[in-house]
């Protein structure tokens, strides 16, 4: 038996769902059938009832919590949050985790087969939006035998999801837990989102996306947009504090290798994204961002637009982020607020900017927990561990 | 006669100033000889003891006020605070305003003759950095029969050019204003740097650094170092309002041309400026704000740094400044006056971010031309109008 710390869910396994169904999309194209890749945590209750869904965020996938190997040693991007005993708890709940439409890690996307040529979709995979991604989870619960998710639950992007499943899917949904998110992008977001997409587009490697025909990865251009989005992830003072003006080596070099840590680490965290994520996926991921707007389609009242939804919100911001700062979940909560939502709402103190709603924080944990907890309750859901 | 605005300078035309002395740079290598380039407005008086010296930023040039052509519409890139009745009043004061070694304006840098090898410098051309900026600005000010300024004056990488002349030639200067600066780089104004970097660093058409042998310019890189440096000279608000999420046509296009107009306006900026500005001489001015940091050779203690400073100074900073917040202007201003130096500091109300000290707002000026018209009646300076 490989030994896993005793709060983990331990070993698993994705699982891939094939859909034959059509799906339209949001762009006004159809998806004739596609697979879902998925990864599920603690047991279905009989009755159906204890589901909850976790939505991943730009360069997310369905691997949230466990291990896949005995011998690995990094769990799940969500691990501090999934599992025994944790604000996610496996005990209670039945955790389903997928790759998203268009992703890069199973699910269909660009790199998967297009039936009408036999190659891969590439850029002719279709546009697909946060709407879209619900239409298909929707389809994925049914299979699972969910009727009404106990939570849908996602941080960033996935904030996003989890909100628009309320709206789209009232009936289905019994929680919304919408972390480090915003109703939508700012020009600045869109701004910084833009950046990365031309950083790709214009790599040489790319050739208009068709870069696996042409036997080559625009790495640069991944590189540059993965450097771009991580100085967005940390809060400048997490950024400070960690690398300071360090330098790498004892003296100045004059030149243009690495000079200072904070160089180091961006270039690393370039390459590493460069050599494992698909181009065509990153385009579509920060386009999804992009366009999710709720309340366009309201005037831009988003009070309006959040009428639909029925179910209790928990709404989480962090006070160091800065890529979807504490006042756009104020502006979530306040237009809930206005349209008579049941919504708690909590700005935490951390450090971390961004990716503080990846990270385990105790009051985070706790708020995020006490919420999961009576959500359990007031489902009527029992231990089972 | 041209009609030109009536508080302009009107027509001007740049100067070179050769230089024989070899310069020993902070690198470590001499530069056997240089140009200077540089223009002046008013007049310098028979004392000259009315000459204000204009420090460049990142990518600005000795043209900092007037027009070069009658039929030219734009001005200077300071013309809202050089002329006469101006903030820096070109009936009181004689403005020097060079570019700087290592530019593309003019001035010796990577697109000039190495004398050692007949071609361009390119690469070669060796790491400037501020300190060494004011040594060469010093020997020009030698050359116009400037003993000492009435003031140094600069706004970002500008300001740290005047608060190092109060460091270096504490005799040479009888005023310093520091407007939008930062007594050094914090780890994520070094990340967005390294990000501009990389992306020109990484163009195959850079060929390192030997572009104009190759024949080719590094285009793409140029003009995503230009969008993300965009970026951070705009506040998130005024980009917000300025562009907000409105659409360049009426309807999403679902794909990748330009939907957003703010994705519009960073993809001309980055256009005109890959097509006017020298990739290595981009590459140096980022270098010379990481290293600027005059506190590091006193254990990090600025206040230990700016013991040398003799002259009063004046430090602006602007509400919405996010690149060089005001927070990094307060603590230039608490270190000098822990160093028991004169200094007036203000915070100006703007929405307009770093950008804000290239433009005219009414408090700004206010308090600018105060400063500035208080240092005339100390020095005796009289209206020549």
């Amino acid at each position: 038996m490989p030994e896993f710390p005793c709060d983990s869910v331990g070993l698993v396994a994705p699982q891939t769902a094939h859909f034959d169904d059509p799906l339209a999309l949001a762009c006004g194209k159809t998806l004739p059938a596609y697979d879902l890749v998925y990864e599920t945590y603690g047991t279905l209750n009989a009755e159906g009832t204890n589901a909850v869904l976790i939505c991943h965020a730009l360069s997310g996938h369905h691997h949230a919590a466990g291990y896949h190997a005995a011998d690995e040693h990094k769990p799940g991007w969500w691990d501090a949050h999934i599992g025994p005993g944790k604000s996610i708890d496996t005990n209670r709940f039945f955790v389903v985790s997928l790759n998203n439409l268009g992703g890069c890690h199973g699910s269909t996307g660009p790199v998967s087969e297009n039936p009408d040529t036999g190659r891969q979709w590439g850029p002719d995979f279709p546009m697909v939006t946060v709407g879209d991604w619900v239409h298909s989870q929707a389809r994925l619960a049914d299979r699972l035998g969910i009727e009404r998710f106990a939570a849908v639950i996602g941080g960033s992007l996935g904030g996003m999801q989890a909100l628009q499943w309320a709206l789209t899917y009232p009936e289905r949904i019994a929680n919304a837990v919408v972390i480090a998110a915003t109703p939508k992008l700012s020009a600045q977001n869109i701004a910084f989102n833009e950046v990365a997409r031309q950083a790709i587009r214009s790599d040489p490697d790319f050739h208009n996306g068709w870069y696996d025909e042409h036997g080559t990865v625009p790495r640069r251009g991944l590189k540059l947009a993965r450097m771009v989005g991580h100085i967005t992830y940390l809060s400048e003072d997490a950024m400070g504090s960690k690398f300071g003006r360090d330098l790498r080596s004892e003296d100045l070099n004059f030149g243009y290798d690495v000079e200072f840590q904070v160089e180091s680490y961006l270039r690393h965290q370039g390459d590493t994204f460069s050599s494992s994520f698909d181009a065509n996926t990153y385009l579509l991921m920060t386009k999804a961002l992009d366009y999710f707007d709720p309340a366009a389609v309201h005037g831009g009242v988003l009070a309006r637009a959040v009428a639909p939804a029925e179910c209790p919100f928990l709404v989480v911001s962090f006070t160091s982020d800065w890529r979807f700062p504490p006042s756009r979940s104020r502006e979530l909560a306040n237009a809930l607020i206005r349209a008579g939502k049941s919504v708690s709402y909590v700005n935490i103190d951390s450090p971390h900017g961004h990716d503080a709603f990846l990270l385990p924080e105790p009051r985070y944990q706790s708020v995020f927990g006490a919420f999961m907890s009576r959500a359990a309750r007031e489902l009527g859901l029992e231990e089972h561990a």
